[in-house]
């Protein structure tokens, strides 16, 4: 079984890896495709993000679907040959979070190819899965290509339910990397009536506008471009800042209506912020990290057509040319969201 | 000019009505489409409800469409010939509920068509009607069925504001008339994922069907049908009510999942509640009233292609044969919305 | 060790019981004191309440304080002496709802002193108990007659969570036996300014004044008193039901503002209900059920001085006097909460 | 009569102001007292603030309260004599801020004592003072300085809304002027649990352990203070941020539980944030400014004993001494809130 492994920036490697039978509660999953995330990028590009930096090598990859091949004991509603997406999130269940209803701030979370805790977290992208049952959403009717969105269609669901009702509200999107065009779609999909959205890139500008935007921004070409949204106090009554980028950010706070929502779901390090306008204006800025339950309504808003994310899916590359798929993902002016078929 | 005039129970009139040019700040509007309402065959069939009853005649009329044939002084945003959606709210701005952004609420409101105050509100079925430019939705791409519309909708997406975020909830419907099949629609728009509908007639069921229903339960051949649903406490997230009938919401409860929201949108009686389910499962019965910005919020949502209320429209009929037009409206089995073409 | 058991409708017996050591995390509690509740009087008085009947002699009792006598295996941060109010509730946290963080709502839940199940769930009226550590509040400063009214102030806390915020809030409490009086002094806790209070009991209200209600209605002697909160669509923001009686609640309902709060604890049958005064005026009714946290929130606050319990234990009676205690407490005349001394 | 006016920093007059009759709606008011806001000291430190700069003398004040010594045409509800409260805040009613019931954020508002519009809006230390009816607040039973109060107490009850339900909760105030330690009052009448407070000056923590809060620490000496608080993810529930510093907020972000709830108070420049912790706990980052019903919350709260002020009162002085007074504001080592004595 060949898997993805990170030695260090810039240092991707193919290896083998051990398979393993499920245990009870579990499944063995033939992993079909494997979505590149822009934190695969960060551990591929600069071995790390913030304080998480990589200590060992690690399985990289948390967006992917496959296959059942074996059910464990005690396994009901799945089947093998089944298509599944699966959730790379296992909380424990059991710490005080967990016991509140959020699973995303679980003490003691095991996420897919993640670097956070040591010794490190590892990934899905390999061959061969075991997960648990738990972890399965049935994907039936979908590819594994949409099956494998399933993960960063759930963060932005996640920060979708974090904004409240967004009935004929007017929304503007910061940032049209993959998890800001899904923004746009979930934004969508949840009511919203005008949606602007803003990049640096013409490429993700132009996916933004196919999947619904009314409105794009070039922020490089026209860095005043929301200017015209600042008079009154402001226009936008939720912002999805999907760049982690303060000047984007900072941009941004200045076109928001009084009393409007902030969803920061791009990751950045410190930031330098207007907090004379987000007080005076009243905006809530509120932090959306990852999800819980928002995986399965993924699937499931997929499933029946109210959501389509096979636009985003530019690239899809085999296993054998991984490397040249994370090149690929790291350039926003020809790709959003690049896949890796196993 | 010629009115629709309501003097009693199964008495309506076709009158001859004065027109008036538009004062400063208001347009004066050809009508084109009047959709005919619940409360409307209310008076019509029952001369009121409630204890809201006929005590004059009354020009009946809340759901209407037309084009702009004059501009008052100082009127601006509008222009002679356009195609305008006109909401009947019309609040003081100034009561205490105005002034907290409660519209619906206001103590001095003059909604066409009611006889809740008396002298009653006159209606909007008319041929030549002035009115408020701040009344008016410009509906550009539009028919003017589609515009006429934009009030009974507006009160579907006024209930769904009062849902909280919907975005992959299960949604239940009981009730299918007009209001209920545009719940579906809000529902659908705002994000839900399951959606099931429950009425006594095979027609207004397959018009769910037609819109979005996932599936649909005919009560009066399956009384029993929302008990699938009972289990662990229950299913739904969230209810429309809209037939105001205590046997639907009384069995809607069962289903409700704990925690779940009822929005009560159908007008009955009283109406006798199985209270220990609702304060044992801590469910939220919330009355949802007219609308205020939401009626704004349905023509741009129509505009965008993002609702689609024409299959609603079963019936139009020209002004001469509003008699029938009411009759129409009355029988389940084959309507659910009647318009009169002005 | 004697219990306190109810065999059937007024056939109260005190029965020696058996003894138990801790398990691990678990600890035995030499019972102090214990509360006598309306689910309680409800055995006594008529053998259930609703669908709710005895079907087996239980042991009654679920609001009790005693000394810890004993650790289990593995027990910290308690120690032997310690007065600990104990928590009757006792979720699974693991079925769906105690993964929302809705343990009041746990399907598996074994809540002390209840006949919903089968077999009962026998209750806590016993000189000995052992009960999970987590179970227990540690009720420093307190007496164990105020550590004992942890339970009742904890359905009032969550209600009161369910409320919003209620800073300057206008409140009204329709029944005023100790759920009544503890959310008066839950409301005032929270922030309500003006607090007005119905029940059909001068006895009763006076305690309500005692303990901060700013007005009080004998709704026996004078049935019209909320008619003067009724103009301008009605006064109150909040109502705290809990009689349980429909004409209260109804009643109550006219009073209300539109937009209000209606948190229901009263438990009572079906309840015939103005269903037009709460769709028009947009109400929200809440129902609320039990608790979870605010079992420990509420030992807290007595023990900052924030809340203040003691003038509602009304009388207190030893053990061998329990069938007297319990005749002292259904009348609403002269009691409010009786306890019975272990 | 006399009025306090800023020419520029550092330099304060008393000089000659007119008098005028109150108009149909309005009362003339015979000044009482006015405290010293932060603001005031900006403008007599800094001439101004950020971007908001003194273009022109312009009377301070905005903490005012006084005695009515005549009415317009047209009053009701007040009367000669009594002592009133004024509200400085004067939203127009009619922009859409103000028809959403955000009058606080009205466009065309004219605010006491604000050189952010030009001309500056005149403030109210002034010996006579004609203002609307609708901005005074009666204040019977309370002292003058007491109701000299109520801006600052609705400024942070306004705050105290935005929290949500606070009972039970943990709360932390950094920066202890004024308007933290009215924090502290302000969240404990909302049903808080434990407050923490931090400031860099002992005398203001003393007065925050007076007030309320149950622990203090001053972040001078203790810098690492707030570590104890940041195991598991964090403490605090809810945060009122009045200190306007970057540092202060960042080391309390640090000490905030997964989901927490910010409130901005202090104001200040642009500050720079760990968005990574606001992003991966999930914070909310909200701004709270200035106020509207709640002036009237808090001088009710107030007359009924439920929120005590006058321990902040530290120094009256006559208004000759009115240069002296705002030297004495200006030392947190001595000083909560001067006022003036007219």
């Amino acid at each position: 079984m060949k898997t993805i492994v990170i030695h260090a920036a810039r240092d991707l490697r193919i290896e083998d890896g051990d398979t393993a039978p499920p245990g009870p509660g579990q499944v063995q999953i033939a992993m079909a495709t494997g979505g590149i995330c822009g934190s695969d990028l960060h551990y591929y590009n600069h071995g790390g993000f913030g304080a998480v930096r990589l200590r060992e090598p690690m399985i990289l990859g948390h967006e992917v679907a496959g296959h059942i091949t074996e059910l464990g004991a005690g396994v009901t509603g799945l089947k093998v040959g089944q298509l599944v997406a699966v959730s790379p999130s296992r909380p424990c269940n059991a710490c005080k979070f967990c016991l509140e209803g959020s699973q995303n701030q679980c003490l003691n979370m095991r996420f897919y190819g993640s670097a956070m805790p040591f010794p490190h977290i590892q990934g899905a992208f390999r061959q061969v899965l075991v997960a648990d049952a738990s972890q399965c959403a049935v994907a039936d009717g979908l590819t594994a290509g949409e099956a494998a969105m399933a993960e960063p269609l759930a963060v932005t669901l996640h920060a979708t339910r974090r904004a409240g009702n967004l009935v004929g509200k007017s929304v503007l999107v910061t940032g049209c990397g993959p998890i800001g065009i899904l923004c746009i779609l979930a934004a969508r999909r949840a009511g919203a009536d005008r949606i602007v959205a803003t990049d640096l890139s013409d490429f993700t500008l132009g996916m933004a506008r196919q999947v619904g935007a009314d409105e794009t921004i070039n922020m490089k070409d026209d860095p005043e471009g929301l200017a015209r949204f600042t008079p009154d106090k402001g226009t936008f009554d939720v912002l999805y800042e999907c760049s982690g980028a303060a000047p984007a950010l900072s941009a941004a706070i200045m076109a928001m209506r009084p009393g409007g929502t902030i969803l920061q779901l791009g990751l950045g390090g410190d930031m330098t912020l207007p907090m004379m306008a987000i007080t005076s204006k009243e905006l809530s800025l509120k932090g959306s990290f990852r999800f819980h339950s928002e995986f399965f309504t993924g699937v499931s808003l997929m499933q029946k057509g109210l959501i389509d994310v096979k636009p985003l899916i530019t690239q899809t590359v085999p296993l054998d040319r991984a490397v040249e798929g994370f090149e690929t993902a790291s350039d926003r002016t020809r790709a959003i969201k690049v896949q890796i078929s196993f």
